[in-house]
């Protein structure tokens, strides 16, 4: 094995959350939409808020809280069997097909491969033993207790995996993630699925590919 | 004048930001809405995703950056004139009749009044010489080079301004603003003029009101 590591986001880039938006739109038919957006807006923003903060608390936390107030704002009710029934998709996400697809290729390439994520360990971990992947690690900011992109997290990263910051590739289809890692010092990939434009943060990726069937190729280069 | 401090937010709190988005409908007829609200979201994450990489440029520059992203995402044409005069519009916003109608009792209550924005001082200096309030201090988190909800911004009132957290009322329309500065250990009052649920972060304001009409009486009691 050699020294370089490929360190993953989960959410979104290797874990598709669309099932989320399908659970709620069967639990209040033409509402599922607008209210899996703004759970999702309220949910980000408050991991950066609360890093800003410097009030930390888990992801599963954040995530139901987020729940609660996009249920309220929309005024649409919301019992604890609908909530915890939404919760218990972030531990049942569907990979994206390109996922398993890249994933031989990328264990052949003999590098160390790892999770970084925003994920608590109670919703990340059940995630990944359902999925079959093995990865080398699994790290959460549980463990630094700070969200991405602070520098603190992904310094985590290189504590954790014993590899210098020029050694990892890092890979999110988060632009903001990708540029946060950059601008720690990662080589990134930003996996761009749905032809976004760039986040205006003061960084570009290394890459930007269309899915993960790319990476292999690109990594290889 | 007593030692007590009235610090206020600026925008959504004393200045409307809807004529802005009424300009960007003005020249793009059926999309103002979709527009404005892309621009103000990524102009916020913007905010909170530099301050957390570190990565701070003044508000100017990303209230730019996010008005050139809202168009590119919505494949909208803008040009240099629209992009100016759009800019513009952040050094010409009118107060809530509300704020006009409170600022003499205020001013009368003998609090000095300050102003804590994320705006540089481009956009706010302007802005508040058009209003004709007359401030005993316009504080910028130009001067600090991070954004809110960090606790550098509210320290930094309490240093510019000579006055301990708790001498100080902070009064602010946007939720996280107002916890951030409950967190660091104002005194808060949430303006929360569209009946918003309140934001997961851990504190509560010391109140809540509808506009600010109310704060003359809330700060008496």
């Amino acid at each position: 094995m050699n020294s370089r590591a490929l360190v993953f986001d989960a959410y979104g880039t290797l874990f598709d959350v669309h099932s989320v938006a399908q659970r709620c739109e069967s639990f209040w038919p033409g509402e599922g939409a607008r209210i899996s957006q703004l759970w999702r807006a309220k949910q980000l923003e408050w991991t950066w808020q609360r890093s800003l903060m410097r009030r930390y608390v888990p992801f599963s936390r954040i995530t139901r809280d987020a729940l609660d107030y996009a249920c309220a704002a929309l005024r649409i009710p919301l019992d604890e069997e609908k909530a915890n029934r939404l919760l218990q998709e972030y531990r049942a996400l569907a990979l994206y097909p390109d996922v398993r697809g890249a994933f031989p290729a990328l264990r052949k390439a003999r590098h160390k491969l790892a999770i970084l994520t925003n994920g608590s360990p109670d919703l990340i971990e059940p995630l990944v033993a359902q999925s079959g992947l093995a990865f080398d690690a699994v790290l959460s900011v549980d463990e630094v207790k700070i969200f991405k992109p602070a520098p603190d997290v992904y310094q985590h990263a290189v504590k954790r995996l014993g590899a210098a910051p020029g050694e990892i590739d890092f890979v999110s289809s988060n632009c903001w993630d990708a540029l946060g890692a950059k601008s720690f010092g990662f080589r990134v990939w930003w996996i761009n699925r749905s032809g976004a434009p760039i986040d205006a943060l003061g960084f570009s990726p290394d890459g930007i590919l269309g899915g993960l069937g790319e990476l292999p190729g690109a990594l290889a280069q």
